[in-house]
């Protein structure tokens, strides 16, 4: 222990720090730089994790463990080597591979934590959300925002694998989550090919006179891989015609939206899917708040705080807040992103930094 | 000249009104009553206009009125009978049916007023949209919020009629319009089935990363009848299912949205597209704000202030505001409509009442 | 009548105009200029009405005009000659002067328009707002926004004439008003100092736990002077120690405020307070919307559309869309004023043009 | 390790289990229920600090820790016993004591997090934010807003202590925040009674023309005693006399707002006031989100989570989140409080449940 100029501490010091923490207190002067660093310094490491591997785990856990009520999911969640005793893939997010065998079924639940999936591969399962089927195929985002009940059921024989995003890590830090069991076997068992939700909701700019009002979430519970594939070839193609489309020369991104409000679609949780034309270097990022990524297609090169990351289809990785990021598209290249987002922009923290280019802090205002 | 309390003037108070005009004054309380009505008392009437007497008018006028500078647009007003020496169809809203012969040009301007075109019937013209052209076709609504420069091509030797909807009487009351010429031609006179306004945007859900923010008015230019034609039929099959969709029972109906809100398409003007199945009856509804029906397809009765009128394909009608309102189909009807209601909202002036059923008003809070 | 290109009419296309007339519609192209001008051409006039002149008619109103039950006002509507037929001082605005003899009562109602008062001589009246008495006293605003029951009664032998603002002539356009009598006397007669909604809500940045949330206008029913004028002393000496506090060099100012959202105090009518130091000459501005100006205290000399107007204690002066107009203050100047800016900012028609140095419609947006 | 159904695993399972963590993953079956509890189970306990306690560290930290340059405050934190090895008060919560000694200056520097000080007693310091140098007296809220630069100087020869409210904990956890050291001496040494801040903003529903728009956190840098003392007076004096004002029978409070938005003053952190009159006992609430108390005076009973602690002027308290909590006032009690709600509430987890009255969750919809 010592003091703030950095002299040896006498015995009056000695006894001041001891009684600090039998007063269940403790001074800031020996921790300000820690808490308070230049620029976020997370415990969290930029991280890849290998498609084949969790989908080699996830394949076995098929074999040996049983789905059922209480442990709820046959879900193995990808646990960020900084946040060591967790399953986080970052402080805010939490990212796990699911699998259903052929005809297995996951009990409904709800809970507080908003969530979604993804699908990189496969089909037949269907997520049933408050009494709604919803098929999985894929390239789909499927909804699943906080309180809604929901469980999954594999149709066919076939098993099927993907990944599940929620805010658990968020809601676990700031205790605001509950949890009820719900139906043993889902309240559905039909296997339409379009939801009630997308009946109602999927029609571009039309919205239902009977459901008016800005909802918190999406009421949209299945946005499909088409519309996704074809918003991107289209950005693509406008960029080619010469017209303004694209986020930066040869990179397409769309933003999954609540209809709603044209927001993000949950509270917590931004989604995005990002296509590379072949031979795309995007420039570097600093970004504040962290991401997860996976390779939907194609392959590439990820530079994470200065490592380069060969990646491929269904692999993962994370990047937390501030390290920087660029992408690299050996050939066309898919990419779906999660992201904390909307909790960083709501709460005023958001700032970006792309060297040589744009400092949305440099004026001297983070915000 | 009396007083108050109704006895006749005295001389010093005949002196005093007329003193009272030649000081540019007028007192309030010999006209508090028409000032300030117990409801709502339009001078604006309930009216209809019939599709055939337009069209017969319109196609004269393209055989003897050039279309070009100046005079800018081949259009006629729907003059409201209770608001003479105007061509306003409401106090707010201007409604006007406007034609392009075989291969004429409407040249390019623009203007603060936000407009928008509904097809009822026909194709062949392209709308260009700051430079982008959509094609205008039958169920289509095509957008031009304020102060986007557009033009009209009829790019086919057969004539093209249709309705536009603007906020002209509104614009004029509060003196806020600018205007302004632009090209003479169109300046871009392709045809493309799909516009470049709806290749970015026309995708449920999901939104280009080069356009976030929320736009004034919706960046989509086309929202065509295919997406409107399928929701309304899906709303009624969900109906038929048991589930929750439709406005009322055998009532389906949208509103067309800004994508990057939620909200209406354009600040002043709300439009909807309503379905009714055979033989509904809605109810009775006062609504405070005016609007402009036209039936699309179908045929039955619109009850305006207790008055029957019979409709079909094209009819147009207004209703003023607090008029009470209610349809029946004789057969399946598709109604177009629009309305200033988010003037009446955002201004916080709205209120809605059904007899028997509901009003908005009741608690003594007109909001 | 005539084509667009200016040619003689033919037989057939006078009968074609005489058919447009009957079928109840108007061409677009022989009115387009006046629908749709370059800028706007408003039919009001800039105008000022001298207080002398407006004092005298109210005194003689109060001799000669019993106040009661019906008229409900004793209240002279300021008309802009450029709107004849009418007592409005701009097209959505309703200014009048209030009259009220010693011990006199006006009785209480409520309507959906929006009321303010402002006070530039005199005191002795307290409005009572539902249920609520409130002092009305030299320089003080006094609230009744839309659908809350008032009445006022003078608790003094002295007259006592105040200005009224509403929104009478936006609402008797768009016909969005109800109206409803109340009580003949006040139903507080009592006097106090200070009212309940001062008591609950004047507490600088601090609101009751009782009532939150957003409310459409602003609970304060009394904006008094000794806070206003404090604020305007405390601009001017910041920039006199050369701190950021005026709108400009030697104008001070500031907005009226709904306490629950930081918006404007109602809907519809915006208020606020501006002091010009002596020898402060403001540059000329173009604004879309409407105002109407009282000079509270000092000289000075407004130019309106080109033409001075020396104005004094009192005077009201109203200011159509787009008329330019500067303030030239001989000795220090205090002015209240009003206008319908929430309106035309709500709606997207917001446009400000300072010659040579700001124009928000200059990159070809209006807006 | 074992299976969902609670048999022994096999060698194939503990090989499955090993590989897991060799893989940097974990199932999330073994650990649901402590990640997604059935309601909140905070590791953070419901806590009282002593004033006494708390006054001493401080002083002696005074005779034997200078302040200046690096470890840049004299402030100790209060450390929440079931959130071990931090000095955080609740997850999201920062607490601490501050103490600066005669004639002393805390150096300026600036952070992303947001930070206020309340004072329970004392006076004599500056707070200086952006240079503008605000006096600090008991009662007094002050803010400092994310990115400020701030310094704090004593200008008497007496010392002063006070409690510092931050979201360290929330900023590290989400890894939002930068840091940024300013002048070693406080930017403007005056001590004038009343901030420039003030004098721009402290004015009851008025707002300077030249600062328009709505702002992330206040512009207001000082809350005074005399305002927060008053507002709350009326309350319990509006009470007596019959209306509406109190959040409960005995129970007066008020929230601290952002001027350009009525909401609350930072986007982080939420800052009331509570008053109790004697003999007051208040419902026992569950709330979701963790908030911090300070007693400011009187004497009374906080019972957290059903344990009954005695509190008294200065007495620090935290209540974690869904922890129930009531008060009981033994003689007039007035409390400061701070919380973490803007984040529950913007991001859609608030919940409030107050048995036998009320449930915000009850109709099966958290939110």
């Amino acid at each position: 222990m010592q003091q703030m100029d950095g002299t040896a501490d006498s015995p009056e010091l000695e006894r001041l720090y001891a009684d600090f923490g039998a007063a269940d207190t403790a001074p800031l002067w020996t921790q300000r730089d820690d808490l308070m660093p230049f620029t976020p310094e997370p415990r969290a490491v930029p991280f890849v994790w290998r498609w084949k591997a969790l989908l080699d785990l996830a394949e076995r856990s098929g074999e040996l463990v049983p789905v059922g009520r209480g442990g709820e999911r046959r879900a193995i969640g990808l646990a960020n080597p900084g946040l060591p005793g967790t399953a986080y893939a970052t402080p805010t997010l939490w990212c796990a591979i699911q699998y259903l065998g052929g005809y297995e079924t996951a009990p409904e639940h709800r809970h507080s934590q908003n969530a979604f999936r993804f699908v990189v591969e496969g089909e037949g399962v269907w997520t049933v959300v408050n009494g709604d089927p919803v098929a999985m195929r894929r390239g789909d985002l499927l909804l699943t925002p906080g309180w809604n009940f929901h469980g999954h059921h594999n149709d066919t024989a076939e098993p099927m694998a993907w990944i599940d995003g929620l805010d658990v890590p968020f809601a676990q830090m700031t205790d605001v989550g509950f949890f009820e069991f719900g139906s043993e076997r889902v309240t559905d068992e039909a296997s339409p090919d379009v939801s009630r939700s997308e009946r109602l909701w999927a029609h571009p700019g039309l919205r239902p006179l009977s459901s008016l009002g800005a909802a918190t979430s999406s009421p949209l519970a299945a946005y499909r891989w088409e519309h996704t594939d074809r918003a991107l070839r289209e950005q693509l193609a406008l960029e080619d015609e010469g017209h303004p489309a694209t986020v930066e020369q040869g990179h397409a991104a769309i933003r999954y939206t609540n209809l709603t409000t044209g927001g993000d679609v949950m509270p917590t949780i931004r989604c995005e899917f990002h296509r590379l034309r072949a031979g795309t270097l995007t420039p570097t990022r600093h970004e504040v708040g962290s991401s997860v990524w996976q390779v939907f297609e194609g392959q590439g090169t990820v530079v994470l705080g200065g490592t380069e990351h060969h990646v491929e289809k269904g692999d993962v990785f994370a990047v937390p807040s501030w390290v920087p990021w660029s992408l690299h598209a050996d050939e066309e290249l898919d990419l779906f992103r999660f992201s904390d987002a909307p909790i960083i922009e709501r709460l005023g923290f958001d700032r970006t930094y792309i060297p040589g280019v744009y400092d949305s802090g440099a004026s001297g205002v983070a915000r």
